[in-house]
């Protein structure tokens, strides 16, 4: 057998094995719901508090159960490897995290996440359960796509977490979670490139095929068509035209204050994202945007892709408390 | 020009680019002492303790800047990448962040570290301040190498930065805190694997090849030679190659209780350093050896090398206390 140049066993067990090794990394955060791809927090469910459920398929680590525990989500639901998660199985992890309080769904922008996530929400109300969602669709770059209506989910989902994740965890009411959820999606905007495919271990090669010297600008995090495709550019040049883009669509004025994700597709280095925030930092600069706080590393990934994407989210003094709070899981902590 | 398939501006200016970003994301955390590659606390000096320098070749990322900040390193120096920092950098950072209380150098085991670290060592003494020296040599793989007399130091040099650093801003003495680094350095194993080489963005080619279905067992984080090369194996038996290699070396008994660092080397998505984990934690069950605390993600770095590192520290209790201590710095977070 031919195990790619990937670090697994069995290319139809990669999300078990993941799984697995995950809870017995970090037991003190995460449990595994017996017989499913639900992650819960080690002390779910928490009594007295709406609890946030997301997820979708598989490969974009550390979302989503990177983002399970105090101050952000309360279970993630995994999906094989950029397949969206069965409704039963969001399901469960619905009823394993509700108190009576309601549960809040983020869902990326993705018809296969949309519809499972929908008809989970169904029947977790056909038994009882105060059900809400939010659709995230932060990624500017194209209009309808592959597995997409409208625009597609990406980074920006990470933010929705975090900020709802805390107003949660004050004792807020699902109508006030999904309320903060929803100004979030309104004020976060993201945008992509790529410069290599990556491939699923169960497919067992790439997922397209880009030349030696070309980029693909507006990518989906599956590898979705973006905008068009060029030849390769300098890091300033690519945050101009991912930034320009995003900019031309959030219409920021002089001395909005904004948090910035710069996001590693998985095959990118820290240095670079480093280096593409240069150049990110003085265009905001320029333009007399105020950056808050700044984000730099793997926070939605596409297997081992090369590229990144940027994210700039408007921050009000609401958004800035939530942003502050604490948080303690896997791969957000403040 | 032909930017590779990288996010860079220039080759011979992504150190520079790294760092300016670094402190534009991060201007509560670092600051760039001016006309070098030194990066300090924000706020330092720090008054009445003993101060922390590491440092080393860039491509590294997170290390070392990203374990600049409370509880970890007073200063990180970036050489070029994969080139030793220059004499007169190290001894600029250790002027900057002493105060009198006594300076540890952090030194992973390459010939040319060595040396510029051990020069800038005299340069300081010279100038009356007093330095101690640690060199960290945790790779079990092959005894010298392309750039090191004896063991090369590679991820378990994080551990270092860590415990000894968490001493240190309990104010323990110089001689304290030099103590408390070797001794993590005794017992303080890893091994890699390597899958794909990498590319340093002056040398703008692949520093090695290797075959399709190959792997090399035992690399250096520079992609110097390990022990040998192989087909591809699967996570499992990758994960028994390298823990009996580091097992055979360290002599654990049953009842002893280790930390585990899993470190990606750039390419390898967080997935399969899980889907690793799996297979390590169950190694470590079956010979009674208990895990205190996992860390899985990217450490240490070699750009975007496709692999891995095994790294294992075993604990005592006053190791344990001082890797739980409060730290806050970009990479490391307790």
């Amino acid at each position: 057998m031919i195990f790619l140049k990937k670090l697994i066993n069995n290319p139809e067990q990669v999300v078990r094995d993941m799984i697995d090794g995950m809870v017995l990394a970090h037991p003190d955060k995460l449990k595994n719901l017996p017989g499913t791809n639900v992650m819960i927090r080690a002390h779910a469910p928490v009594q007295g508090k709406v609890a946030l459920v997301s997820g979708g398929g598989s490969g974009h680590e550390p979302s989503h159960a990177g983002y399970v525990g105090v101050g952000m989500l309360d279970a993630a639901v995994a999906g094989e490897v950029f397949t969206s998660p069965t409704p039963d199985q969001i399901l469960e992890a619905i009823k394993a995290v509700d108190t009576g309080n309601g549960v809040l769904l983020i869902i990326k922008n993705y018809s296969g996440d949309l519809m499972n996530f929908e008809m989970a929400a169904e029947l977790a109300e056909a038994e009882g359960i105060q059900v809400a969602k939010v659709v995230v669709n932060d990624d500017v770059a194209v209009e309808n796509s592959t597995y997409t209506t409208g625009r597609r989910g990406i980074a920006g989902t990470v933010f929705v977490h975090k900020i709802a994740g805390a107003l949660a965890e004050k004792g807020a009411s699902l109508e006030e979670v999904e309320q903060v959820a929803n100004k979030v999606i309104q004020h976060v905007r993201s945008m992509g490139v790529a410069f290599t495919p990556c491939t699923v271990p169960a497919a067992g090669k790439p997922s397209f095929e880009i030349g030696e010297t070309e980029m693909e600008i507006g990518i989906g995090i599956h590898g979705e068509p973006g905008t068009h495709r060029t030849a390769m550019a300098s890091a300033d040049e690519i945050a101009d035209i991912l930034l320009s883009r995003i900019l031309d669509d959030m219409k920021l004025s002089p001395g909005d204050q904004v948090a910035v994700m710069i996001n590693g597709l998985g095959g990118t280095p820290l240095m670079e994202l480093y280096i593409l925030n240069k150049k990110v930092s003085q265009i905001l600069k320029n333009k007399d945007i105020s950056v808050y706080n700044t984000y730099v590393g793997e926070y939605m990934t596409a297997i081992e892709m090369a590229g990144c994407s940027i994210t700039l989210l408007k921050l009000d003094d609401q958004l800035i408390e939530l942003l502050e709070a604490p948080a303690d899981t896997i791969a957000w902590k403040n």
